[in-house]
């Protein structure tokens, strides 16, 4: 269709054939969902009915939440930083703070893109950029109280444009609670029996995005021992093409009679823009390298070198597990007083598959941020979408990292700006159908001698009060004096890591 | 020492010298721990105290857990399994089946060994076998109702031996509770508005071992969507030495006062039997390739090839994020009925970097398991140990993988058992002093065209009851009629994947 006379230039029928067929078979196959079956995911239209043996987990918090908001201010755990919400993007966070020091000036989702790999026209230009075509805002969901998480919850509403480009109320778009982690930390004296044990907590801001068929769920979880966790799930109805009966496709999967949903990826990029204790900001690549058996500085070849690369010009970097490659943002400034090595945060580069597509096709073009995992550029003012700002029908990515690298910025001990790509290789599995199960994604942010000590070390060990015994029969009391939760002690002295040194 | 004649035969003094000096710098220094400072982790040694402002977060269960256990048979959500517990191993899981579906023969973590980088002797050695020289089963925690799960907890008792060999019993040494694990499944209908979410559960078993200094959380996690996780925590204190005033090293991280942190690896060993629906499996490694623009096969160059190769002699494999490698274990006699493939579960490889010391060394030699991520092996009765059965003062890894796999067993269509080897380079930072926040590891196992439909389509959706909303304003009641958890439909038409097709 022509967008401005909205005249019909042509009609594309899809190819419907299967494996070892040509590109064109099955087209113009007018009966090619006589054989598709139901699928239903709604609760009152499954076949089965709903499982009746899932027991209630409710999460209590009778004192109320340990967070406190003023408008888009929010402070919990000696976390201080502000949260915004724009029709691209969704939820930002802005100049977040430990105590009175700064960690990140702004930490966003900045793109996402979908390429499909159906090799058959028109599917070759199947390609979603979720956030620069769809805009994140603009599709995210009106949360609800006990569907999307548990516990005290707190929303923030938004305001969003719509088509008419006029301001619309966008109700409970972000949602706000705190989560238990697990075991933060724990030790065991084996000497005495005597077990600290602390339990991690998280603050979670979550948004979540409905883009026609799929759903994201983004979340930025800050913790109590100074981490950032970006968290990425992707759900929703899988993609799907028509296939004639019987057919199997080298394109993707058949999830259900007449469904072939193709194979595809998810490549989402991070944008960090970090203040480690202020702007002058150095990033450091730092690899842990193996040594050579030498008589000098390795005698018995256990030794392992950990280099350092400093990052002075804007550039690309890739993941290597090989050489556990982390990431670090320092403040070559200041100097951590029990390590004596620069502040800093740290984070593993996602060690995923970058995009697939030929670098000459369309898609690759498109998406030029997709092709590395790690950007570096110099901070600019409105420099906040790796793909470009334009998307929509784009024929290449103007204006993305790859132009901002392009320009070979001094970043060393400047105002660096990190972006981090990972994703999805997603071929689809029969359990994708008729909704996908979560594929969570974890970008780890940590400190890395930013404090003088573990800053959870002073999280409260005692024990929750509401946690019970089963009642049928085992698990007597555990709580006595002798040994709680203590170790099987006659056997350490003998044992573990204290004894192999020597 | 002579072990037999407990005769002194050497002292070897620990040099405490740092960066730039020879190896033999410090030795005999009598005043090295002059300026180690205290510190403290219990709670009530804390100079600054225990923060105050930590909410509690109850997790309550008012009709009790979903889980059912009759002595060592545990029953959940179409999951059933037996767990047993050894004083090597620790928990192991036996028989597990999903309805009446057989998917694991059975599943244990296996081995980790902890290889030491200080390039000075005798730290040369440092290398721990956590499971061959200490036993992870001997040195598991008590563990306490509260302090180490929340929720309706279920314990188990063990019997372990005493250094004569004389049992002894291990009270609580397992717990057994059930997670919340946030959003399984959702999709909005842009269309209606309406909203479908489910929460994933997971059921977890658990243990907790220490070994001197350190500590390890060990866990299988068994979820509502037919998958299996099994994770690993690190936690507990680093192994240091001492380090002059005011030096630092190559060698590690200065992490308090004269306290040098040395840097290590830890490199687990999980071991799988596999039994997707009986024993005839098959493995299978699937890659996803570039495909070079070509007219036939890819005019547009967006289609990528997925590579299926059957393991067909035992042998060792490496992860690969370049292909997106995953690890299939198939029956390839049996079929799914929707996409007319073999029925299966699997895994990505972890993505972690394998042994860095020099292939020659001790370390290296005492670990081949350590130098692949994945080991094929035939199922042979007894052969549970990567490292081998005896690894205490070992000079090389005997009836280990390594050994299996040069039997050059036929694996394909028979009976495979796979070891997945992942870990975590360690090079302390100050907030790993003085216990280290939990380093998790989780290796995701799933079903893969086992099950017709997405095996946790029929979770219940029903909102929980007991969430609420925040009290400091904000956050209006949601859960009206009118785009309920909906999306802001408006938009939607013209975004998202739906729209790429053409």
């Amino acid at each position: 269709m022509d967008a401005h006379t909205r005249e019909i230039i042509r009609v594309d029928r899809l190819a419907t054939g299967g494996k070892g067929e040509s590109m064109e078979a099955g087209k113009i196959n007018k009966n090619v969902v006589d054989h598709c079956t139901a699928s239903e995911y709604v609760p009152e239209l499954l076949p089965q009915g709903v499982r009746k043996d899932l027991k209630p987990l409710n999460v209590l918090q009778p004192e109320g939440p340990s967070f406190k908001v003023q408008d888009n201010l929010l402070e919990w755990q000696n976390w201080r930083f502000r949260v915004s919400f724009n029709p691209r993007e969704g939820a930002v966070l802005h100049d977040v703070r430990y105590g009175d020091r700064s960690v990140m000036y702004r930490l966003s989702f900045s793109e996402m893109t979908v390429p499909y790999s159906d090799a058959r026209y028109p599917l070759v230009r199947k390609q979603a950029f979720d956030f620069g075509d769809g805009g994140a805002g603009t599709c995210a969901n009106n949360l609800a109280l006990g569907c999307d998480c548990l516990g005290v919850i707190k929303y923030f509403d938004a305001i969003v444009t719509d088509p008419e480009g006029k301001p619309e109320p966008a109700p409970n778009v972000i949602c706000l609670h705190e989560q238990d982690e697990g075991i933060a930390w724990k030790h065991t004296n084996w000497r005495t029996g005597r077990a600290v044990v602390t339990r991690n907590r998280v603050l979670v801001v979550q948004f979540i995005i409905t883009l026609a068929n799929y759903e994201y769920i983004f979340a930025y979880k800050l913790d109590t021992m100074g981490g950032i966790t970006v968290e990425t799930r992707a759900t929703g109805i899988v993609s799907v093409v028509s296939i004639d009966a019987g057919k199997t496709s080298d394109y993707g999967t058949v999830v259900s009679s007449g469904a072939l949903a193709q194979n595809h990826q998810h490549i989402f990029a991070i944008h960090l823009d970090p203040a480690i204790d202020g702007h002058n900001n150095t990033v450091v690549i730092e690899d842990s390298l193996p040594v050579p058996m030498n008589k000098d500085t390795n005698p018995r070849g256990n030794y392992y070198e950990v280099k350092k690369t400093p990052v002075t010009t804007s550039s690309w970097h890739d993941a290597d597990i090989t050489k556990n490659r982390v990431v670090k943002i320092i403040n070559p400034s200041k100097t951590n007083r029990i390590s004596q090595r620069p502040i800093g945060y740290k984070f593993t580069p996602m060690p995923t598959q970058l995009l697939l597509a030929d670098p000459e096709s369309l898609q690759a073009q498109r998406a030029l941020f997709a092709q590395h995992h790690i950007w570096v550029t110099k901070h600019k003012d409105g420099e906040l979408y790796a793909a470009g700002r334009y998307t929509l029908q784009s024929t290449r990515e103007h204006g993305g990292v790859a132009d901002m690298v392009a320009r070979k910025d001094d970043v060393e001990n400047g105002d660096p700006v990190i972006w981090s790509i990972f994703g999805l290789t997603h071929n689809p599995r029969v359990e994708d159908w008729p909704v996908m199960p979560v594929e969570i994604h974890e970008l780890k942010i940590r400190p890395c001698d930013f404090f003088e000590e573990n800053p959870g070390i002073d999280l409260p060990s005692k024990r929750n009060e509401t946690s019970v015994l089963v009642n049928n029969g085992g698990g007597q009391e555990c709580c006595g004096t002798n040994g709680t939760n203590g170790v099987n002690g006659h056997t350490n002295g003998t044992n573990g890591h204290i004894n192999h040194l020597g």
